[in-house]
């Protein structure tokens, strides 16, 4: 089918190259142009820009947004609206809050444009030979892209799961569930990174790959890393976060659901951002306050 | 090779047919003699007591323990050490506590008896057909028993992680994760289950599984047990505990490593197995004390 496909960044320009290997009629559009030049290079067809990407497009239109989540989906979504019309679909592939992909659902539904939301997992590796994609929406317009899905996901690696909005959701859990499960393995190296034995973490994430219970996707990019610098001496361990890890939690705390994990693993990359805590200050203090405990001078 | 295999519960049966399977000459060992008879009806050989199993194997010998960690090993070893000689292999294939491990090792180094300690992990069909396998133990003895071991692991499902004691270490490193992991995965199906979107867990399960960043073996067995029960409205949701996770946050402890997300996820099973909490009496109580907050009368 017809895709008009909004942000050619790493993911967008992964599936892009995805969809027209598979056949499909990809109109790639992003802001700095080289991107366009070198989807077209790669065969596919590029706009000019959102107006000549709107017009390449046979009614209704299927527009894919493949942006950072937050301003720069609200940023585009008031250049493009004005030039779509009533029947036209478009997706937001990208990591945006569920929230905002209601409200904004409930704002294109008054133009009579379909929203759909896809939650996309897997990389850049899964976007551009076989993604993971969990698709909120009517059931009328899933049908109507659900070939173009099978196409560019890997078998059972799409699925349905309820209206627009639920995509979104349901991707939004499962990068909180990614989070525990990511610091869970990186408290479990740094037990053994201190431990009275002097193992080779290469070798463990390997075996660990093989049979084990934790086995899966993050065990080989565990190893995947030992192997490219076996004591990952040339990585801080500061740890950023983008959203979803948070969201979880905010979404565990107003549903009165406790999320120790989760909520442990999003404030440990807090930490992690952190040189000194004021925290640790006051509790410092205090314990000098109280039994004369020696302080550690701040000279910074 | 030739192997005594002490303790045929399920993991040691598995292991047993394992072996077999692969043309080594296993004699099987168990208190209840029921297991021992079936191990027999499978063509393996069986032993009517320790000293009978002693007996039938070749010097130097290799026993290969698989009976639950703490008092079942230190009862076996007590009837089983008198009847072994200098230049024997034992083999504690269980959860032991690598200190217990330890400890075992040097009493048995003062009889000449070599010990090795091996994490198992893969559930029983690993056991049974391809196991993932962390050894520790003397290079030597390693090599005697490497195509054995190679023999009944998955490829790549073998490590020798470091002398006697690493093997344990390295499985209780192995389940600590496994807590985090799981507690991450339970937390994000709860926050699911309140949601405001009426989502198929086992759909949800089975997208993941293809694909996504937390696909792995643990959500192939999320996706199973939504598939054998939807709603899991058979099971409690009470989860015990059996000491290699207790275990890892007490090295995180002995080493001061912050484990976060292993001692939430810990702390977590511990309060399923309660119904009710004393810390929570006192809380309630300290509301209703100064701010006349109400409190829920115990009528049990």
């Amino acid at each position: 089918m017809e895709i008009g496909l909004l942000g050619l960044g790493k993911m967008g320009y992964a599936l892009a190259l995805n969809m027209h290997g598979k056949g499909h009629r990809v109109i790639g559009y992003n802001r700095s142009m080289d991107r366009v030049r070198s989807l077209e290079n790669e065969g596919a067809l590029g706009a000019t820009s959102l107006e000549n990407l709107v017009n390449q497009l046979s009614k209704p239109r299927v527009v894919w947004l493949m942006v950072p989540a937050g301003e720069a989906v609200e940023e585009v979504l008031r250049d493009l609206l004005p030039l779509l019309e009533k029947g036209d679909i478009l997706i937001d592939g990208g990591n945006s809050n569920y929230k905002d992909t209601l409200r904004r659902a409930e704002e294109l539904k008054s133009q009579g444009i379909h929203m759909m939301d896809i939650g996309t997992s897997g990389g850049i590796e899964g976007a551009r030979h076989g993604a993971c994609m969990m698709v909120g929406g009517n059931q009328e317009e899933y049908g109507k892209l659900e070939s173009l899905l099978q196409d560019i996901c890997l078998e059972d690696g799409l699925a349905h799961v309820g209206p627009v909005g639920a995509g979104h959701y349901v991707k939004m859990i499962h990068n909180g569930i990614e989070y525990g499960m990511m610091q869970a393995i990186g408290e479990g190296f740094e037990i053994l990174k201190e431990s009275p034995f002097d193992v080779d973490y290469g070798q463990i994430a390997q075996v660990w790959r093989h049979g084990s219970v934790i086995r899966g996707w993050l065990m080989d990019l565990t190893h995947k890393a030992f192997v490219e610098d076996p004591e990952l001496s040339s990585i801080k361990g500061v740890v950023h976060a983008s959203g979803e890890g948070l969201w979880s939690v905010q979404e565990a705390l107003a549903l009165s659901i406790p999320a120790p994990v989760m909520t442990a693993a999003l404030f440990t990359r807090y930490r992690s951002q952190q040189q000194d805590t004021f925290s640790g200050k006051v509790v410092a203090g205090l314990r000098n306050q109280f039994g004369g405990h020696g302080t550690i001078k701040d000279e910074s």
